[in-house]
Order: structure tokens, then sequence, then C-alpha cells
């Protein structure tokens, strides 16, 4: 039951050298000294990891550091801009996303095109993504990148640690190895790469940590999001809280009215059935299905509710501020079970966030004696193909050997 | 903001000579070659491992093993029943409970006395702990043990990584340090050892994890108990989830009834108003402060409802299917955020298992298309006292360089 520990020299190394980029990531440009300082290793042994990454063209020399120590000025190390790269995309219900992310976490390339992936086949969404995919790795291989592997994100629950979909309502997939299905060619596939998929809201959570601006560990949030349903994933301790089976986060299907309205997952009174999209549509005195056809792509409904809501709609209004309350129930519970240092509204809940936060805030005040702060994230809809592409970068810099120049 | 990792040769000396340890705690007497079998190390490296652990008097030889490996029978390799010991104690309302296991998790002495804790000043309660805490060391010094260490469960709020009572309604403490209240003379307390202090619902699921035969890692369960209130502890991938500030598991004040009762909490309608021994108690027809007076003690009010559950008394039998029903809406909420194995009924509420358990599982089936299975725990109503004493004795497995033969 003891957590895995490293066993040999090699492992001891490898750890080492996930500890030097880390730092150079973290930190911004390093000198060797500042690095050994922060890791707490002698600056000879730093040397020779700071050599072997080199050597692999993961980390550049920039000339002259800024180290602030006394003595011979220090060469800066920083990430490279060249080498391996992650790949992130994300399948969307109305949309299909591609992005490219350097070790040092810039975007390099990105392309997004709308898709009708609503009850789709998914040989051909799969077929589209792998080509946009070569599209994007073709683009940055142009500049020096190679894609380390690529993540994927989809609308739906993914079972721990496998590429297999359980349930994707609004795709229509059920229990579906998405593996097979991308082109046996698709950059990121390759040997040495790896294929990731997860849930959406797991991703932008994840970006959310990495990019959001958080204090250090140990942090914890609960991440709230949405594009259809009500999407939310938890971090504990600067960790994804992913359950025994891959299902973890499930917010929308907490009870909040519980002798209230059926929901499609079976259940009662689900927050779902009282801040999701529909729900919110529904209670504005909008028809959903049709709305939906009027106002199609990635977050057109939500636009519509937004500036409904800017322009003083009363009815937006105060389905919005219904739909906060609920979201204050529901959230009630999952501050008492996981005691995180913040909420955090994010997705397409962040850009409802000045009509949603007075009603939330107001039902964790009334219901909790200390309750935690709820922010608004600043990534916008793009936090899960962050997310995704960041999940393959973070993968090369904890494991440096498995990705050393090719 | 990667995971701590070792740096140096002294520190992955340490954690294989860990690895070692849990391999025999784990596997109970094994070879030196079943030892290397297990972690993944040269029998060589094993060897040398072990050799120091014998010094230490950590590990002891058995004579001939039953490796079942072909060639040279090894010499099996046991935990030593002497050498460093965890002392776990318990602060309840109603008492105060110590115990010693060795480092094989067998108890050696326990003691359990009545107390009037209910509103008390903390100083003579420490006090006489550290009393019985002496007793104690007393007894099992005589066998050749040592107190590597003092935890101690409370009925409240700690905060997380200190030992530090946020509050404790039942024992009426508030923002109360206990390590200044103990005996600078307490076994455990010296120079080496350590004082830990935590819930009893975190050492109570703690007891579960480790004593109650689940299935190797990642293990996730919801772990529910009560003494007054409804405590509960929640492990995610074979650890405990702490929370941000270490309040974690409150699952007694997840909204049930969202318009429902207040709470002394300040809440309204959370399950501790509907599935408390005080709840409970009224729903049945008694009134609960002179319950508690005729009936004081330990598991004294849960037993009685246990007995007259037992005669068939309609009121109780009545009172007992309405509080499982609110466990099932609360533990659905928990469910869909956290995604466990299992959930696990322990403490005084296992005891109450048979008249809970029918309308709690029609809760969760009515409302999780999946619901996991409830599990009744067979700890009983010790379990956070263990807990306390086991979790020294891991912390010894741990690090076993910092309690080598005194």
């Amino acid at each position: 039951m003891a957590a895995p520990a490293p066993t040999t020299q090699q492992e001891m190394r490898r750890r080492n050298l996930a500890r030097v980029l880390h730092a150079v990531s973290d930190g911004g440009p390093l000198s060797r000294a500042a690095v050994a300082a922060r890791i707490g290793l002698t600056r000879t042994s730093v040397s020779t990891l700071v050599d072997e990454l080199l050597g692999a063209g993961l980390l550049v020399e920039l000339g002259p550091g800024r180290s602030g120590t006394v003595g011979r000025p220090g060469t800066a190390l920083a990430l490279s801009d060249r080498g391996p790269c992650g790949i992130g995309a994300e399948i969307g219900v109305d949309h299909l996303a591609v992005c490219a992310v350097d070790l040092r976490g810039e975007v390099r390339a990105r392309i997004a095109v709308d898709a009708a992936n609503r009850d789709s086949d998914p040989r051909p969404v799969l077929r589209r993504l792998s080509s946009l995919v070569r599209e994007i790795a073709e683009v940055v291989e142009g500049a020096g990148l190679r894609p380390a592997g690529l993540a994927v994100a989809v609308p739906g629950l993914v079972a721990r640690g496998t590429t297999t979909v359980v349930q994707a309502p609004n795709l229509g997939w059920t229990g579906l190895d998405l593996a097979p299905l991308l082109d046996a060619d698709t950059p990121g596939l390759a040997p040495g790469a790896g294929f990731f998929l997860d849930n959406e809201a797991n991703l932008g959570a994840l970006a959310e940590l990495w990019l959001g601006g958080h204090s250090p560990e140990p942090e914890g949030f609960v991440h709230v999001s949405a594009e259809i349903g009500i999407g939310a994933a938890i971090v504990v301790d600067g960790a994804l809280l992913r359950g025994t089976r891959g299902f973890a986060g499930e917010l929308g299907h907490v009870p909040v009215r519980p002798e209230g309205r059926p929901c499609a997952c079976g259940g009662i009174g689900c927050l779902e059935q009282y801040a999701g999209e529909e729900a919110v549509l529904r209670a504005a005195g909008f028809d959903p299905r049709v709305t939906a056809e009027r106002h199609p792509g990635p977050g057109a409904r939500i636009d519509l509710l937004a500036v409904r809501a800017e322009g003083g709609d009363r009815a937006v209004l105060r389905a919005l501020a219904e739909a906060g309350t609920a979201l204050g129930t529901a959230l009630t519970g999952a501050v008492n079970l996981l005691d995180p240092r913040t909420v955090v509204l994010g997705g397409a809940l962040a850009r409802l966030a000045p009509w949603l936060l007075p009603s939330l805030e107001g039902e964790l005040g009334r219901r909790l004696a200390g309750p935690p702060p709820v922010a608004v994230s600043r990534l916008g809809p793009d936090g899960p193909l962050l997310g995704a592409a960041h999940s393959v970068v973070r993968a090369v810099l904890d494991d440096p050997l498995a990705h050393r120049g090719a």
C-alpha cells in the first residue's frame, strides 16, 4: 500500500530530470544555481542533469542570466521553443478544435471548425479530427516542433485510464473506444507518443489549475463549467479527483429539489434540471429545441442569454437568478464534502457570471458559516482545449527521458 | 508543481527501506526473494536493506520460510513484536480510550473509561488522557515496546496539519491547541516521536481503509459513521481527502430538504437534522435530552434504538427508515461528486444498518443509474481508536530511519 517509489538509479535520474524541467517551467529563465536552490540538489548534480536536457533539446541557454546570486553570472536556462509539443483537440456538440502548445506553454497553432456532431456517426467525426490534427502538425513541424502526444476532450464520461467514451449523451455515443477510429497516421499517435482521452470538464479544470494563476499546492477547488449540461470537476491537493471509474465531478446530478423534476439521468430534482442550458432557456420562455436550431454553434445560446441579460430582459434575469440559487444549493453540498479553497465558474458559466453570482453567493451565504469565495475563470471557453494540449506537455516534463530528441 | 521526489541517495534508501517494511506488513512473513519480487528490486539490494532493518530491530527472522520459490529455502521475515509501537487515543463526549498497537498491527494494551466531557474544561480532560497514556505505555514497555508517537481522535474539526481543534461542538472546545495541554512527559511526545490530532471520522475511515479488507489501490469509498452528529470521511485513491482546511467529509451538513429544518450549523435542511442521533430519537418519540441523561456513555442511545428496533418498535423502525432515506439523498450527491467504489456504514451506524439499509439503498436506487454497493464495516465503534494507533505505526513503516532502535 506504500506510494509508488523509485527503486533504481535510473528512476531517480528520471525524477530529477523532471524536477529540473518543472523548476524552469514554473520559474521562468533560471541559472543552474537558481535551479539547484529551488530543488535542493547540488550545483554539480544539477549541471549534469542540465547537460543531458540541453543535449536532448528540451532546454536551451539564453545567455547571461538574472540569477541575482553573487559570483560568476550563470547562463539562463529556458524551455525550448522547438522539440516536443502537445496537441490538444476538442470534440464539441457543435464544433471541432485542435491546437499545438510548445514546452514553454505557448499556443503555436490553432484551428476550429463548426460541425454537426449531435447524435452523429463517430467514424467521420474522428476522421475529420485526424485531418485537422495533421494540418496543425504540418504547421508546427515547419517551426521545428514535433507532436509528443494527442489529448482529446469530449463532452461525456470517459472510463478512467482508457480511451473509451462510456456515455456522451449529446453526441449519442455509448461504450465507444475512440483510439481505433483515428487514422493510424494521426500525428501524436506515433510510437513513443500517447493518445489521451478525457472529459471536457476535467480538462477545463486542469487548464484552470495550470494556467489560472492559482496559489501553489495544496490547491483545491470545484470548477463548474457548462456546454449543454452542467460540467464540473474537482481539484484536490493540486490533482484532479477522478473517482474509481473516472466519473467524479457530476455536480449536475446532485439533487437540489429532492422531490422535483425528473431528470434524463433517471434521477429526481437534479441540478441540471434547474441550471442546465435547456432548463434556463425554458425558464426564460424559450423553446430549447427551436432556439438551438436558430442559434447553432458553440456558445450561441449562452451568448443569446448574455445579450438578453445585458439588455435587462426580466424573464432571462429571473431565470439566471434561479439557476444561481440552484447552483448554490448543489455547491453547498460540494463544499461540505470537499472543503475547497474556492469555487471557480469557468467555460460558458464565466460568461453568465454577472447574473448568476448574486443569487449563487447569496445561497452559499445562507447555508454555510464560512462560504468559500466564488471566482470567475479568465480562460474562457478555450479551457478544455488548452487543458488537453497542456496535459501532453506536462507528460513530457514529467518523463523527459521518454521524449529525448528524435 | 512536480510531486515531491527523492533527490539524494539517502532519500532513495529511506524509500526503499519503507517499501521493504510495507511489503512484509502487507504480505505476512516473506522470504528475501519474495520481498524482492514484490517490490521489483534485486535480491542483493533487498538483502542490504533487510540487514539494516534487522539491525534496527524493525524486522525479525522467523526461520525457514514459505516463499514457495524453487531453490534454497529463504528465512521468513516478519515485523517485530518489540520496538516501536503506536499509541492511539480517543476523546469522546462520554469516554476516554487509549490503546497500543505494535508494528504487526496487534493491539497489545487497551484501556477505556467513562468520562463527562460534554462542555468540559479541556485541561483536566487532557491531564487525565496523559495519565491513561502513561498507564498503557508502562504496560507495553514491559513487553519490550516503546511508543513511537501518539495520535488522538476528537469529535470535531481539526485544522489540517496542526494539533488545533477548530470546533468540537459537543465538547464545547473552540480554537484550542491540545499539544500544550498534554503533560510534557506523556509517552509518544518524546523527541523523535510525534503527536498527531485528527477528527474521529477521518481516523475511523483510515482504520477501515487499512483494516477493513478492501481491495488494493486505487480504492475509494465514502465512510459514514456517527457518534452524536453524522461523521463522514472520504477515501480517494487510497488516501484520505482532507480538504484545504482539513474540514472535508461534512456529509451531515449536505442539504437534503433544502427548505426544511434549520440546523445548529446555521444551514437549512442539513442531513444531521434528519439522520443525526438527536433527530432520530426525536422522530421515534424520545426527548433527546432526557434520553441522554438516562442512557449516558458511548453508544448507549444507539444501543437503545437497536434494542427497540429488534423488538419491533414501530416508531423507532419508522424513524430509522426515514433516517436511511435522508442518508440516501445526501449520499446521492456524494456519489455523483466522488464516484466511490463503495459506501461504508461504520461506527454506530453499523449497529443500526439492518434498519437503515433498506430505505437507504432504495433511495440510492431511485436516484442513481448504477448505485455503488453499501457495505457495513466490521470494525465496530473501535475504528477511530484503531485508526489513531495505526496511523503512528504507518508513520514508522513510512520512515524507518527515523525510528531505528533506541
